[in-house]
């Protein structure tokens, strides 16, 4: 009968419930102590929805203390361009736990992504995204998904490290670190275990960026190591996203880097049929925050017609997170049954649906259902994650330092001047003694020596200068080459330096090098 | 009764017909000269899908002269990392015309992708994507499918400039250039005009990458002011993605940087239902190339089984763009009723299949319908491009400079030390008369003045030296600088100069800055 089931419902969990400890010997270890939280309502539907969800947080039996903080509009319309107060920064670091409904970011330029501020600021590096059907009840062309999508969150691109080089040139830097991979991927493997996932896929690049997202696979492949009950698997991202938009029932848990994650979480969402019933974590080592993942829409605000489901669904995987999982099983169970009643909101209104409710009586639907389980889905089973000793081993380590050589220097430089051989003349004369020009590349291309006249050249040259072989060089040796470039009258925008790590090349070679 | 009909079939074409001169004008100026090209057979399936096709434009009437080259494998294991010899390196030049089957890059490390190689020694900026659905002959969950993806093919992250830059950061460049992004929008915008679309879609992320996302779509803003009959849309990429798997009947032609190409073009082709329908062409200002998007298949090499199907559509474009479209006309039918009457190859085998044939029979089977036009699909109907005068404006404009003034450096420190005050305090006293430290950021995060003891910091540090406001630097002022921090036994790893270009910064603010 069961259609949709997210897996961590199969039969075959009992398994994993007694090695864990068993259902029983975990809600004994509960704290009935209230538990600390900052809440923010949020603007456009997010009050209706913040109250909706805190109706049915109370109703059953979360213990939590709530600290109401306040962010969005109001604040950045106040003149403060993060969005968020001096207070509301003392509360989230105090209680460390952050429920929060969707804000409005006005329009018009200076104001800053709360969402990005808050994750990096407080070091929420990982996003965590269940994508799940409902169907029948939820329409989808993809009735079996039950994708969680673990997104690395603080780094990659969205560094937003940004500059104008030239003319003609602007970019990006695009930062991967073992530190932030480490982390990404430990998490993924924990919550896969935690939650009785089968299979965690990684998606990376590696075939074209193989430094950066080679790291990301490798430390995925060496982490692997450590939970050999779940199955590994690799997809090179662009074949990855094609298969999620395909063949959604092959994937399980998912991690990846920032950008791809931030793509592949919006197909596999939008993909179930709703985005309005999914909620997020974003997990850091100190504090976490837990969201719907839609915004604040507020061209149906104050009319209660906004769906809760989302923050509801977000409060759960806070309740489990704060080690009351019972509470959130609960609530989550209570949620199908009202969906599966045909008890909806006007966003769910179709065939299946019995009645259509506003915010706050679809609220007291689930309410009224609490202690019910499903009927069609199956139950979810939701235990406490092991108490607060952390997983096995550390969520990263910090290692010995390699032994670091450097042995050239790529002195980038801003040339309107189309000609790879004249640039190549010039700087050849004002090499030093230890760096040589080795190659010339634009946009990564070599064009010097024996370029292609077909290759299109910008005004933004990679010059790369070596030392002789097997020699290294000290700073001060770039600092020459530096100055003699300088007094060439060659225009540096930019150095990045050549190093060996324990006799290992820490850079690419040109294409066509 | 049609369902899937590529918009240059729509009736509404007779208009834009008319507008070019009419089919018969443009078939009275094609050149009955035999057109030299360059051709590969590739490695696995690739011989008998060429076989295939050349047979079908010989039956056709193209008027071909084919030099073969070799590529691949066999070029590989001799010793060539690039896969591709000198000899066909000139071939390519000389006729400028490429059409290629799938190659096989030899596993193992060292071999470079032979696709990346061409593409960018010869300057093909340009990838471009027809994704059309062709139910319900091929089975797929979006029979409406018809989106042609322009993507950027050179820049972006793909220019693999990658370096290692402390124990814990790697780091890869992604480059945006104004060039770049008017070849590829003024591309995107003339397909559209010349194959009869209504709709060019810019998809970018330039909420987070505010100066190289945004560059692009800056450029795609100006360049479609030129073609005010085309409608102009733009999405983040992660909704643009997120809708294409979900309703990729909105979409018309679809032009975007590199990465972002890479994945949707793979998840729209693979949306489709057989990604051995499709072709691409490559497009540069000299040279272009037309493969299947498929790869070699070595599992079913040398059975006569593989669909020649996604070759042969590369051919049509080839044949339109050397401007014999009556002839790419002609076979796209031909191919289109082969469709409809059932004649397929093994991988399309279904409830509408009546016969199942080879690759060499269903060359015969499009061959013996050469001269009939489908009846399920509309006809396509295809005119020469312009004579090659080019579009109305150039591929790109080269301006003159900006007035450009350096007023600071971002150094980049590999410190292990995980304090940013103590860092700061170095730096403090190693600032010189002109540079002064103005902040440190971690991963693009501030932390200092002023962080948050939460920010997870790496072994990697930003720091920003300015100028007094107002002032501007010279070269020999960053060298001043870089030759204190050395002497102060700080670990520069890179460099990135701050400018202003006409009086604008040409760079980002820090998160929290």
């Amino acid at each position: 009968m069961s259609q949709a089931h997210p897996k961590q419902q199969n039969p075959a969990h009992a398994d994993w419930q007694i090695e864990a400890g068993g259902a029983a010997a975990s809600i004994a270890a509960t704290s009935v102590e209230r538990v600390p939280i900052s809440i923010a309502y949020g603007d456009g539907i997010g009050p209706e929805i913040m109250t909706a969800t805190l109706a049915i947080l109370t109703a059953a039996g979360a213990r939590l203390a709530p600290e109401r903080i306040e962010i969005g509009e109001q604040v950045y319309l106040s003149g403060n361009t993060s969005g968020i107060t001096n207070e509301s920064w003392s509360s989230l670091r105090r209680t460390k736990i952050f429920l929060k409904a969707p804000v409005t970011t006005p329009s018009g330029g200076g104001y800053k992504s709360l969402n990005v501020t808050v994750r990096k600021t407080l070091g929420l590096y990982a996003n965590v995204r269940p994508c799940i059907s409902y169907a029948p009840f939820v329409d989808t062309l993809h009735p079996k998904m039950d994708i969680v999508i673990v997104r690395e969150n603080e780094e990659d691109l969205y560094a937003g490290i940004e500059h104008r080089q030239t003319d003609e040139v602007f970019q990006c830097l695009k930062l991967i670190t073992r530190p932030g991979c480490e982390k990404i991927v430990r998490h993924a493997f924990e919550y896969a275990r935690s939650h009785g996932r089968r299979k965690v896929t990684c998606m990376v690049k590696d075939n074209i960026m193989k430094m950066t997202d080679g790291l990301f696979y490798s430390v995925y492949e060496e982490i692997g190591l450590e939970y050999p009950e779940i199955q590994k698997e690799r997809y090179i991202i662009d074949i990855g996203a094609a298969r999620i938009a395909t063949q959604p029932e092959r994937f399980d848990v998912i991690v990846t880097p920032n950008l791809y994650g931030d793509i592949i979480s919006d197909v596999a969402a939008e993909m179930t049929g709703s985005i309005g019933l999914a909620g997020s974590a974003n997990i850091g080592e100190h504090v976490a925050m837990f969201e719907a993942i839609h915004g604040s829409a507020p061209d149906i605000a104050g009319q209660n017609i906004a769906n809760p489901s989302g923050l509801l669904l977000a409060a759960v995987m806070m309740l489990i997170h704060i080690r009351q999982a019972p509470i959130a099983e609960r609530i989550h169970n209570a949620w199908l049954r009202t969906l599966e009643d045909g008890c909806h909101t006007a966003d769910l209104k179709g065939e299946r649906s019995t009645e259509v409710l506003g915010s706050a009586e679809f609220a007291q639907a689930v309410i009224a259902r609490l202690g019910q389980e499903p009927r069609h889905f199956a139950a979810v089973r939701y235990l406490n994650p092991a108490e607060k000793t952390g997983p096995a081993k550390p969520l990263y380590t910090r290692r010995a330092p390699a032994r670091k050589e450097m042995i050239g220097v790529d002195v980038f430089v801003h040339s309107p001047d189309n000609s790879p051989d004249f640039l190549a003349g010039r700087l050849t004369t004002l090499s030093t003694p230890t760096l040589k020009l080795q190659m010339i590349t634009n946009r990564g291309v070599k064009v010097w020596p024996n370029g292609f006249p077909e290759t299109f050249c910008t005004d933004h040259w990679r010059c790369r200068f070596v030392a002789a072989p097997g020699a290294s060089i000290q700073h001060s040796d770039i600092i020459a080459l530096l100055a003699r470039v300088t007094e060439g009258h060659v225009d540096v925008i930019k150095t990045e330096n050549l190093c060996t790590f324990d006799g290992e090349n820490g850079f690419a070679l040109g294409q066509g090098q």
